[in-house]
Formats: structure tokens, C-alpha cells, sequence
């Protein structure tokens, strides 16, 4: 995998120009591309004229090639969202995201793969660790891209699990920040109230770089020393619908964390927090009939049976039941901020078992209450399956702690290297 | 002015056609557009044509003519956010709010003016009450088209004062709901965290019709009965900013309200709100700046002095400024639901004074606090000063007791016609 942090390190010191970095990719995306298909468009011709702009090697991102989820707003790319309803479709504007990666010195080489308006749908994309498996979704291609070493940094985007979970099952590092500490504007919207944008990078060090330099803010966690963190481990509600193999790697990230110094205790579980994670579906689903309306009144027929069926149903669903959904999110908010009360981050599985089969995009279980509750989540790769599939575990901090959230998922990550 | 009410009660009865409305509002158009310059794009052939799907008689807007904010984008017309770096840009779908305006039979008449971006530089619309004043901002054509008749119902949106502040201004009954009570999907975003859909109509009864129709919740108060309300005087820390006018119509409207039953009375200013009050500039700005990133990097000699100024200043806006005014906000919020502990709604000017002269779009001064605490507001209008321009008073609500405020301005709407 191509290292965002060393990449720029080796472009500050002058050993590496951000040309020479497009060409690592281009070579990557010649050997795999083919077999993956995490592109929804791609210019590399271009990206090698943007490298030539000498004033990129001083600004945050050093002139790093970007990938961009294809329900982001690009001026210079296509933006179909996955969907044959916007075939062509070719905005005015960038996406406030990708301007503000573009300020911060990033080039965006294309756009990546992500299902049809990131709902369930399986895309095109493949596994880079077994193409006959599914790379998750809906951010598909911004984590298969990133674990074909074709990309050092991806953005994604997760209103259920589509960050966290697409990075589990590709063994890459990924950081679904603090609800909007990353900012939404010109993303197509599916549910606003849970949309939350993410990056994709190989390490930990890795996206928190990369998310330092997009936003300005603390967030490197690569020079810093810090205390081991104290870790709630979290089986939560479905805990019984991961597989061995995955309960067994949360196990194992926890024996590893424990060995490198960490307290790793389980409090026992708030039943409020199941609520909210049943809440989670209902603030989806009320938002989504409406925010898609658009798509359901006048494209219906061009909508997958997944989504489809997923909108008639959503109908159903009243005023009421969302206003209470809301009301138990908030409750439920209260109750995290207790249960965490004597701890830095929790630790829980990313997704209930390694890649599933290409018919899924695997089920958002263990993702859609963090979604919910609005806290930030690092996916952690390190622990593979009997047959070399990667299993991701999950730290999960307070809201608007996200360099806290980071700085244990770095530990998390080296515990677990070092157990090896 | 067009009463929406009694036009869908109209249509209801037979008396009226969905295309007998249309035409309304075609004579009316006719008679004012000329000089109050409300629409940035209109199409009545085209709602002509629409006019005739007999389906609309039933559907909750009964077919009636609504006019959209040229921030929202349509399928069917130009969305060019009242800047010429948009020029001729057509949006490939519907805004999630125009969508449902359709969806609950509401014919889209047109697009409506606003200011350069949602931002504070004049428009060229005139105030229809006298057409050498601004009608404010940034909803300009929205407020404007209904106080001249040519529109029973519009769209705005408010990120500091722009809904309440115009229809002050215009003399028009509007609805800021309770934060994302309408969908925000599809707008030009300019700030996020403050981005508030509202809505414009002749009445109380009006405005509350049409937030109930295109959204399906309970919001009428037609046919309410209910309690006098209990209210909390707010002269606000920026009192001392009102015109003489507007300080005796907040007085007036006290008077009335007390006259008809209500209880007024006036609790100590919570300095938190202040402290609130100047935090809402901070998270605007430091917003803005990463929301139009794309066109202060791009486009930056296209903006607005008044823009580009604020642009250039946000920048210097820290990631800490901004968390640190996150904080005050959410303390802000408790301390407001202390402050409303025993009452139903506040009372405060919706503006420092009636309407400007055109260069200005006025001061949000008495808004932003209020935008900031995600509450929902209803301007009042029916007082009006020595010359005759309209005065407009605004009842605040407690969030998501969105009902309840519009109950209470209906009271108020009533009590200020009969002291009269």
C-alpha cells in the first residue's frame, strides 16, 4: 500500500517530487485496476500536469494524489452517484470537501466507485485481497483503491457503515470523524442527519495526516507520546451475529492492546444504546423519502430493488416515530457520555465477519448506532482470518475527540502489529 | 395579498380551479413584477399546463402556485444562487423541499430573487410596500412576491436572519421552523450548522398550512382552539439597537397580547444568549469559509465586495474559535430552555426597524441568536409605523415545538388586528 505520511515526508525532504507519486499510482492502478474496478473516472494525464505546479510540495498535502467517492461534487469530473439517473451528470462546483483538498495541495487523480446513491446495492468494485469477495460499501472503491496500493488517500462516506465497514473488510486503515467535522456540503445527501464524511488511507498515522491537513486542525497522531489509553471493550447488542473468527479477532485486539500497557475493561452494556440502535434504521429511512424524493417520484423504475423496496416502505414511517427516534438519539447520547464515563474510546468489532461474498455489501451492524450518536470511529487492520482475509476492529471515542480517537487507534494498531 | 388557506379551501369546495389560481397570480405579476422585480425565473405557460392534472384538487397543496428561493435547485429552471458564477446553471434533479412541494401538489410558479449567495449584498428587488426600500435579505423575491400578491406561498432560507428579517420588512407572515424541520438537501449551502428552510405566506394561518401540507405533520391552526399563551418578553441584548418605531410596536404587541388574554411578562436576559449571540458570527464565518471554498479559491474576483470581504476574514477563523463557539451554542441552548421554563413561546422584534433604504438589506441582529439556537420563529406582522411601512414582531418557540409557536403567533396575529 502506498503510505500517505511517508509519501509526504519523502516529498518534504526532496527526495520525491508529487509527480514521481502520481506515477506509484499510475503504475498500481496499471497492474490492478483491472481486476478491482475502484474508478468510477479517472485523468491521469491530468493529475500529471496539476503535479508539475511546484508551490504543491509546501502545502499540507504535498501535492498527494486524492480519490474522491463518486457522490462528492467535482468541476473537473462526472459525478453519477453511482446511478444510470445521473448518467453524465456534470457539476458546477466542487464539493466542499474536495475544494478544501485541493486548497490544502491535494490532487484529485479521479473518482472512486460507490453503489448506486451509497445505499446497499453491490458495485462494480472487487476485494483487492480476493476479487470473487466484496470490497463493502457504499464507499467501495475509496476502500479497495486504497488497498490495491493504487491510492495513498481516499474520501469516503458513511450514513450507516459505509466507511467503516468497506475499510474492514479491505484491511485499511479509515476514520469516519465526529458528525460533520468534515464538511458535507456538495455531497449527494442520503440521510442528512447521520451523513458523515470519511477518509481511507493505509495506516492510522496514515488517514490522520491526512485528515490534519484538509482540516488545519491537531490531529496527527504520528510524533506523539501518550498514555495507553483506557479502553471500554464493547460487544454490544448484535455481539451474537459476528462470526467466531470476528469475535475471536476482537479478543485478540484486546489481549494485544492489554499486553501493551492498556486497561481494557467491559462495563456492562446500556440498553438505551440498543434503542438508539434500533432508532438508527427510522432516522434513515424517514430522511431518506424525502431527501430522495426527487429519485423516487420521477426515476422509480431506475432505482435497484434493494433501494427501491427499501423507499416504499419508508413511507410508512411517520412524523412520530422519527420524532421519537431523534428523542431516544438524544437519551441514548446521555447514555454514551456515562457508559464511557471512566474510558478514552471503546473497542468493538468493524463489521460481524471478514468480506462477504459479491451479492452483499455485508450488513452495517456494528456501525450504524456510532453513525448515530455522531462519534468518531477508526477502523484498526492488522488481525487476518484463517485464509488471509482482513478482520477490522473498531475504536470508537467521544464526540469531538477525534485526535483522542486516533491516538488510540495508533496504539491499537502497533499493539496488535507487536502481538504478531 | 393571496390567502393560501382560503384558496386551497376554495379549490376544496369547487369554487376554484388549481389554473384559476394560476391566473391570480398572472394578474397580479402582471400588475407588480415590473417594478418589485421578485422572480429570477418564471414559467407560466408551463404552470398553466400543470394547472390541469386534475389529480392536484386532492393532494395537500391542492395545485396551488408556490414560488422557490433561486438557492434551491429545480429540474425545471435555471438555480443560479443570485451570482453570475452560476449563470445558466441547471440543476439535474430537485432540491429534497421541491420535490415534496411537488409530491404534495404544489405547482412550482417560479424561482424567486436572492441575494449574491444567501449573503447581505441588495438584490435587485424593491420592497413592494415602497419601492425605493429593500425588502431585505437574503429571501428578497420570496417576501417580496407575496406582500405585492403575486404568490400565496414561497420558499426562503435563513443562515442569520434572512426568512423573518425580509418578512418583517414586507409585511408577510413566514416560518423559520424548528432547525431541519424542512429538508435541506438540494440548497446552496453558505453555513451548515445554521442553513434553515422556512416558508412565506400572506397569514399565520397561511404559512401553517403550507409548512402541514408539504410536510404532513400537525402544524395547522385554523382550526385551533387553544389557551391564551404564556410569553416571555425578550427586549435581547441588542434592544438598545431599536428604532423608537420598533420598540413601541414590540410594546404595541405586548399590549395586544395581554389585551386578549395572554400572559406577558419579562424574565431576566440570560448573558449566555448574548455570549450565543456573538458565537453565531463565529460559526458562520468559520463555515463559510470551508463551504464556499470552491468559489472564494475559484472565483474570488466574481464575489461581492461584502462577500469577498467576509470571505477574506473568515479565513482567519481557528478551528478552536469554532469549537469553542460550538460549546457556548450548546450551553446556550440549555440555558434558553431555563430561561422558557415557564412559558410557551418569547416575544422580540423581528428586525431593528422597519424596512432600509436599498443599499443595505438590513441588520439580522435580531435573528441570528435564534438561528443559532435552532428555534423555531414566526414573524407577526400588522403594525406598522408613522409612514406606513410594516413593523413585524416574532414569536419564538421552544425547539421542536414548532405547533405551539405557530399557535401563539396566530393568537398574537389576531389580538394585534382587533386592538386596531
Amino acid at each position: 500500500m502506498l503510505h500517505a505520511l511517508d509519501l509526504a515526508r519523502r516529498i518534504e525532504a526532496g527526495e520525491l517530487s508529487a509527480a514521481d507519486v502520481v506515477d506509484l499510482c499510475a503504475k498500481a492502478i496499471d497492474a490492478r485496476e483491472e481486476e478491482v474496478r475502484a474508478f468510477a473516472a479517472l485523468d491521469l494525464p491530468h493529475a500529471k500536469v496539476k503535479a508539475q505546479d511546484a508551490g504543491l510540495a509546501s502545502r499540507p498535502l504535498r501535492g498527494l494524489p486524492v480519490g474522491v467517492k463518486d457522490i462528492f461534487d467535482t468541476v473537473d469530473f462526472p459525478t453519477e452517484f453511482g446511478t444510470p439517473i445521473y448518467k453524465g451528470n456534470q457539476p458546477r462546483a466542487d464539493a466542499a470537501l474536495v475544494a478544501l483538498i485541493r486548497r490544502a495541495g491535494g490532487i484529485v487523480l479521479g473518482k472512486m466507485v460507490t453503489t448506486e446513491l451509497a445505499f446497499l446495492n453491490p458495485s462494480r468494485t472487487h476485494n483487492p485481497h480476493d476479487v470473487s469477495r466484496s470490497p463493502g460499501g457504499s464507499s467501495a472503491g475509496s476502500a479497495a483503491s486504497v488497498a490495491a496500493g493504487m491510492l495513498p488517500i481516499t474520501v469516503g462516506s458513511q450514513t450507516g457503515g459505509s466507511v467503516i465497514r468497506p475499510a474492514s473488510y479491505c484491511g485499511v486503515a479509515a476514520f469516519k470523524p465526529s458528525y460533520r467535522l468534515l464538511p458535507t456540503a456538495g455531497i449527494k445527501p442520503f440521510a442528512v442527519y447521520l451523513d458523515t464524511a470519511g477518509l481511507f488511507a493505509a495506516r492510522v498515522v496514515d488517514v490522520a495526516f491526512a485528515a490534519a491537513a484538509i482540516t488545519g486542525r491537531d490531529l496527527r497522531v504520528d510524533q506523539a507520546t501518550s498514555a495507553p489509553p483506557r479502553i471500554a471493550l464493547a460487544r454490544t447488542n448484535v455481539w451474537d451475529q459476528a462470526t467466531p473468527a470476528m469475535q475471536g479477532a476482537l479478543e485478540a485486539a484486546a489481549k494485544a492492546a492489554r499486553t501493551a500497557g492498556a486497561r481494557v475493561t467491559e462495563p456492562a452494556w446500556a440498553e438505551l444504546l440498543t434503542a438508539a440502535f434500533h432508532a438508527h434504521a427510522i432516522v434513515q429511512d424517514y430522511e431518506a423519502y424525502r431527501t430522495l424524493a426527487y429519485e423516487y417520484d420521477n426515476h422509480r423504475a431506475a432505482l435497484s430493488p434493494i433501494l427501491g423496496t427499501m423507499l416504499d416502505k419508508a413511507a410508512a414511517v411517520t412524523a412520530d416515530d422519527y420524532d421519537a427516534a431523534r428523542r431516544t438519539t438524544k437519551r441514548a447520547r446521555q447514555a454514551l457520555a456515562e457508559f464511557m464515563g471512566d474510558f478514552d474510546v471503546l473497542l468493538t468489532p468493524s463489521a460481524p465477519s471478514a468480506a462477504p461474498g459479491p451479492d452483499t455489501t455485508g450488513p452495517a451492524i456494528f456501525n450504524r448506532l456510532w453513525t448515530l450518536m455522531g462519534t468518531p470511529c477508526v477502523n484498526v487492520a492488522g488481525i487476518d482470518d484463517a485464509s488471509g482475509m482482513p478482520l477490522g476492529v473498531q475504536i470508537v471515542g467521544r464526540f469531538g475527540r477525534d485526535r483522542e480517537a486516533l491516538l488510540a487507534a495508533r496504539f491499537l494498531e502497533e499493539a496488535i502489529a507487536a502481538a504478531k
